[in-house]
């Protein structure tokens, strides 16, 4: 089994809805690395509006606001992560490399030990 | 965030294609459980058919026989777990059971710890 490899996809659910994912995760993460939504969007290859959507369906998921906006200066808006969206990028993060390290150690542990076909 | 709940889907790959997934190790330990695909393709609600060749999909990416059939009796043909058949779904069963409870661990001490918003 020397080929085969484990996967796994994580995500948060409230009932029955997506509230975080790693797709959600990583617009948020470049929100905060780009200070720009648009450029976020861009990276991920989402239109602006359907960008925004999805932090505003987030927020309205989980009750409390992620981003903010702050329009003006030269080089016009800016939209950063609140404290709660930075705590909220953190905890998830952490989460997902916790599982991700879970999951190659107990997928080891369980399926590649002892004799029989591999 | 007392009612948010993680999920998480799990599968083995080889080459983009999955090998073994919750749903393959459902249908083999109830071939197990009932010494009949055509009882498992029932309970599953799929087709002997679909059933038969989904097994014969995982033998094939993985290299061995899974299962051994018997014909004859007064109760007709028989089908068994080879002793292959029986380890892999065992080694699924303890990694699928061990990343359930990390799954909840992990969540519980990244997400839910701590203060800010829940």
């Amino acid at each position: 089994m020397t080929d085969l490899a484990p996967r796994q996809k994580l995500w948060v659910e409230r009932d029955g809805r997506v509230v975080m994912s790693d797709y959600r995760l990583r617009l948020l993460e470049l929100v905060r690395e780009t200070g720009s939504l648009a450029q976020a969007a861009a990276t991920m290859k989402l239109s602006y509006r359907r960008a925004w959507g999805k932090v505003k369906e987030i927020e309205e998921n989980l009750g409390y606001a992620l981003v903010e906006s702050a329009v003006g200066g030269a080089g016009g808006g800016k939209t950063e992560l609140t404290p709660a969206g930075c705590e909220l990028v953190e905890a998830y993060r952490r989460f997902k490399e916790r599982m991700d390290e879970a999951l190659e150690r107990v997928y080891t542990e369980e399926m590649l030990r002892g004799p029989g076909p591999r």
